[in-house]
């Protein structure tokens, strides 16, 4: 059994509960470190479980070994999952409220005829997630070099007349040839006013001169993901699109140098919120500045205002400060941060010059 | 407000219910008739409400009409759903138990101090969902298009050396350029040994001489999906290879000839099936005949031998016979059929030859 299931075998003994039924793709992929589909894993200090169906049979038996039993489902994977608690006897089993589906929940009930104690948790594998390890960070550090190559391949595209949909086509192609899985989100392309809205459809807009150009992007490695934003420029600068880039910018760089282990992290959306208001424009910066990525693209910890808890070496997150003016344009800036011992490394390559 | 949303409301007179929280993307974009993202809707007899954050408040704004009245949620969404409940005096409210997580039903029933019955309901918008109306036929039809489009333009790149990954590289950007907003699922490319596994997941593996090539894929026009399958042969085809495909093939013919409305969807998945087992091969088709298909690319109705319900006219669902042999080679092929008033239609083109 590898280390990631026995630090929740740790939990489970702790919690005093006989067993975890995980059903979030993400935190299965993780304790089976491979990627899981269409699966739960019942984690128990009586043994671990995986239940599938015949299409990921092949699979999942050449990554299980021996972390977990391997339990083929025909038919209902909830009565298979409660005759496999009440066969072990486990009598106070947990569950992910936040992603157990109401009907699953009453299934898993119905089908042990209420014999079995189903428990609400939270996070208990998300929180292992947030600190990474050696082989996470080289998935990481692989999936943020892909989307710094995509950026510098995507410039030869971003003339006027090209749809948006088309730079994302471009992007997504060229990930791929690099090694990528895919994107690890929709594409951002947000050309000109579009750009004021955080999270555009990329569409049939052609980019015109003299505009702003917004594109987010990530790629899916090995099942880690990445995510980037940058802001480019057709033609001449607009001087207020220039002030408002500037802005954004130096918030980034204030929050950046704030990071390092200890520091909370509602300090370090604070440091760039403030400066941002300072400037005029506290009421342009809609959202968070951060979030955590790996296994998902947004995962804990969330940089937010309401956020108490000290950065941890280990954690990965964005640092994505940004300026909107709705019907004119947007400007956001997104870099990716690795804690370090003593600081932070921005792991998403060169700034924009 | 539109046709859908009212036919929603006679839903809740029969059902005796004073409103629906819907949380189901697709249901909501469904209802909404525009893509929703990051939103709760409430179907109600006192008026409709569509619950957003800043992100999508412009967007939303724009596709709303008198469909719904827009609440952007500061905060928990789960308080402003529970505060618009109670302000409007709603008693019985139906929540959708196969997609709302158990925390979220506990977070709705804690703001309201208990205050509001929440009633566990199951597939009231999917069940409309399976009969098409003429707009969202068109967008089938022209996802359908450029799905046999791209399996045009990919031939040129099934050749030896070609990763498969590279494939769905080219497939993805094509599709774009044609005007989908995206592939409507991990587009699967698997040669040789890899296409026993009916999910493959697309890698390094290089394209090689004399071995089948199963490509699955669809798009998203318009928020409609497609799915479409086709094996194609690099040089020699053995022997074993082509009576397999031969096989799957007629039992598509013989499943096909046998739908109509009022035909029993059990009876066409039996169809395939029986013909697949007379030939030997019974044990290695191992999923469902098919499924339907619209704004989820897996939607009702369901294709199996389980299914005792009646086909109707505007339902549009896959035909996917399949053989597996693991470690060999597998063959699927699926197309994709609208129910018409007396037979059906084949939309996804040209058959292979």
């Amino acid at each position: 059994m590898n280390l990631r299931l026995k630090s929740i075998h740790s939990v489970l003994k702790q919690r005093r509960l006989d067993g975890l039924l995980v059903s979030l793709p993400a935190n299965i992929s993780y304790l089976a470190e491979s990627l899981s589909r269409d699966a739960y894993l019942l984690v128990s200090l009586k043994g671990n479980f995986y239940f599938t169906d015949s299409r990921y049979v092949e699979e999942a038996k050449a990554f299980l070994s021996d972390n977990a039993k391997l339990k083929e489902c025909n038919g209902s994977v909830f009565r298979h999952i409660a005759e496999t608690i009440l066969s072990l006897r486990l009598k106070n089993v947990g569950f992910e409220d936040r992603y157990l589906p109401f009907a699953e929940f009453t299934r898993i009930k119905e089908e042990a005829s209420g014999k079995i104690n189903l428990i609400p948790t939270h996070s208990i594998v998300e929180d292992k997630r947030q600190i990474k390890d050696a082989g996470e960070v080289d998935k990481l550090r692989k999936a943020a070099r892909i989307t710094a190559l995509a950026l510098e391949h995507i410039r030869q595209f971003i003339v006027p007349g090209v749809k948006e949909i088309e730079i994302v086509a471009e992007i997504e192609r060229f990930i791929r040839y690099q090694g990528a899985r895919g994107p690890s989100f929709d594409i951002i392309v947000a050309s000109g006013p579009n750009s004021s809205q955080p999270h555009h459809l990329s569409g049939a807009r052609r980019l015109k001169s003299n505009e702003p150009v917004l594109i987010d992007l990530g790629v899916d490695f090995q099942g880690y993901k990445s995510d980037l934003t940058r802001v480019f420029f057709l033609g001449k600068i607009n001087t207020l699109v220039r002030k408002v880039y500037d802005i954004v910018l130096r918030a980034q760089e204030l929050a950046i140098k704030k990071i390092r282990p200890g520091a909370e992290m509602a300090e370090i959306d604070r440091v760039a919120r403030e400066y941002i208001a300072e400037k005029g424009y506290g009421k342009c910066f809609t959202h968070n500045l951060g979030h955590g990525f790996g296994l998902e693209i947004h995962e804990g910890p969330n940089i937010s205002g309401r956020e108490a808890s000290a950065i941890k070496p280990g954690m990965t997150f964005t640092v994505e400060p940004g300026i909107y003016l709705p019907g004119k344009f947007g400007i956001r800036i997104e870099d990716m941060v690795l804690i370090t011992t003593k600081s932070c490394e921005v792991i998403s390559g060169a700034r924009n010059k």
